[in-house]
């Protein structure tokens, strides 16, 4: 009945199962009886699918998926049962009937609004819900081989757009031109179309060109280089900033491909590179490739930034790592997958082992006020032995 | 300090402060002694900048605008008195010492999530909330003489993109093609970059490019048309269809400027359009025709609705029209803003009567299951004796 869509990218039965079964026995755990599960995001990573309902999942009980629409395609897109509704409240009786209201239940309260809570509790008549999002955070940490797949192929979109980024900077273009025709690139290879940013006013945009004090102006967000935008009502991504000789142009592009997003970095620059940013740029790329020779399973997070501070601190660039100021954050790297903000987050605040399977942006960044930013970002997953760089684009500065 | 940020977009002192005092006026009315603004857009709303930060609105003290960062550019984009702070916890010894927390406080609870309430309110050491979104809800959908110039400048981006699209759209061509080339039109002459829809999963894109079947597919949006995607982890938006000669091409774009959305849509066609389109998009541009003839200040919204039904029912095409079968959806028509679903929404459903300065988007589609959809999409100011047209682009199908 659909057109266009790749059977092969549905996430298969086992996988779903698998999952399925992780969370409950996490769960059963941390003494919860049954979960709800509402965001778009984790009812695809459980499901499989984002038509609309919502998914039951039970310790002692089959998972149950509720959708409202569209059920057509919904059936081509979940190997798990549909059970077909109308309206949210029809699902009440047939949670009672088979018991499952019991003890307590697990809902994502990191996302769903005080209000559709309330309407929630009310119409199932039972209160006890406690965060569930903690849970299933912590189960998608760690991607399959399938998703690891999904993965890759983000990573290729990223590839095609910075091998692109080569014919389109030129002098004299503005931020804007640039990221307009870079965004159509990765379209036509088949991004996604937005990428996924979990939490309240979390805002994105696919593709940030930055270029000179563009770079250097900190935003609402927890990024260390996110640019003004054309407007104050959005207040990132590329400006009106047109290329000049020498400065570097800053392009942080996310790939998105069957749900999974990558985020990549790279530096281009039309003739040769202003003496000022020379430094940074060597430290950068010098603190990437040590990341990569160093990490692997079991290496901590808190060492992978330590070092990349150490080498900043080595140069005596310090103070420009990761932002410049009040401008400064506070970690080198972040997980990725169905969403841009999911751990491991590399960063001194918190120990997290890295485990076979994770997948991270390394995202070493120097921020020079007034003059502009400069900075490398790569994707890695982590194996065994060794850190899986995710594209095969060079890390290398682009002169043009 | 700020490159590119045209000063004369910033909200001025006098609207920011009549929002605020109209959302006073009623906060009193409904018995809230303070409320508290977290989300980007109402923050935008009623003070001109989404740097980190929140807004504290009392009935009986200054409003407080709390930044975390940007601080500077929070300061060129707002009018308001700015408190700096470090972290929001600190804004607890503040609003005791000044006698803020007392009596009922709002918050919007449609979009906050419980664990951010539950934050909030640990932090606080209050407890007494309620929600105060309907109140900025009823707000917003007046739109001023300052707005409304921004709303005007959003269509000027839809009307080039519309124009656009008489030399992007060819025969062969993949839906997702057409999209990329104008959505990097869209951008190229200020398009903001991304568009807002309120709520839990809300999640669109700027432009909706369907043709044949993908355009008669429901998803799980609320809305007539939304495409198939490229993948079902998105599942809406453009597809991998070629256009085919006589099979229209529907273009729903958002603009974005400053913030304010416009949502338009036109028929394209290459060659002549099959005849099994003829009817449908006749009486969807009689529809339009009917509601730019009969609006105005003082009719009531479910006239609209009711007056383009009976016109799909008097030509025999009641089946198709807004949807077919379980895709169908209630409403002919929403409102538009800072945000994509506004009010007034014209449906059968709610009385709204029109007012001086809503702004909605009117939309009678018809869904030819299997065959492909046809419809016509604008945007209407309200005036006093007229429904004022917000973009130039005529309503006709473009024949190609």
């Amino acid at each position: 009945m659909l057109t266009n869509l790749s059977e092969c990218n549905f996430t298969p039965k086992e996988e779903l199962e698998s999952r399925i079964s992780q969370l409950r026995k996490s769960m059963e755990k941390q003494g919860l009886a049954f979960s709800i599960i509402l965001q778009n995001v984790d009812l695809f990573y459980f499901a499989g699918t984002i038509q609309k309902g919502f998914l039951v999942i039970s310790v002692d009980h089959d998972p149950m998926l509720f959708i409202e629409r569209n059920i057509d395609r919904a059936a081509i897109e979940t190997t798990l049962d549909i059970t077909p509704i109308q309206r949210d409240k029809d699902v009440k009786d047939i949670l009672v009937d088979k018991g499952i209201l019991k003890g307590i239940g697990g809902m994502e309260l990191d996302v769903v609004p005080v209000s559709v809570f309330e309407r929630w509790k009310s119409l199932l008549g039972f209160e006890n819900f406690t965060d569930v999002w903690p849970l299933i955070r912590d189960l998608r940490i760690v991607k399959s081989p399938f998703e690891i797949i999904q993965v890759k192929k983000s990573g290729g979109v990223c590839d095609h757009v910075f091998e692109k980024a080569r014919d389109v900077v030129q002098e004299g273009m503005r931020e804007v031109d640039i990221a307009a025709a870079l965004e159509a690139e990765g379209r036509r290879v088949g991004h996604q179309g937005f990428l996924r940013m979990r939490g309240l006013n979390q805002e994105m945009m696919n593709l940030y060109i930055t270029h000179g004090r563009s770079g250097t102006i900190p935003s609402s967000g927890d990024v260390p280089i996110a640019g003004t935008g054309i407007t104050h009502a959005i207040a990132q991504g590329p400006s009106l900033n047109k290329v000049e000789r020498g400065v570097p142009v800053i392009i942080d592009y996310g790939g998105g491909y069957n749900g999974y997003i990558t985020d990549e970095t790279r530096p281009f620059v039309v003739g040769e590179m202003k003496e000022r940013f020379r430094k940074p740029y060597e430290v950068a790329k010098e603190i990437v490739e040590d990341a990569t020779a160093y990490g692997k399973e079991g290496i901590d997070g808190t060492e992978l930034f330590n070092r990349a501070e150490a080498k900043a601190k080595a140069a005596g660039l310090e103070e420009y790592f990761m932002g410049f100021g009040p401008g400064k954050v506070s970690f080198v790297g972040h997980g990725l997958g169905l969403e841009i903000n999911e751990l491991p987050v590399i960063t001194p605040r918190h120990h997290i082992v890295l485990q076979e399977g994770m997948v991270f942006a390394f995202e070493p960044k120097f921020i020079l006020p007034g003059e502009g930013a400069i900075g490398i970002e790569v994707d890695y997953i982590v194996r065994k032995d060794r850190l899986e760089r995710v594209t095969r684009t060079p890390i290398d500065l682009v002169v043009l």
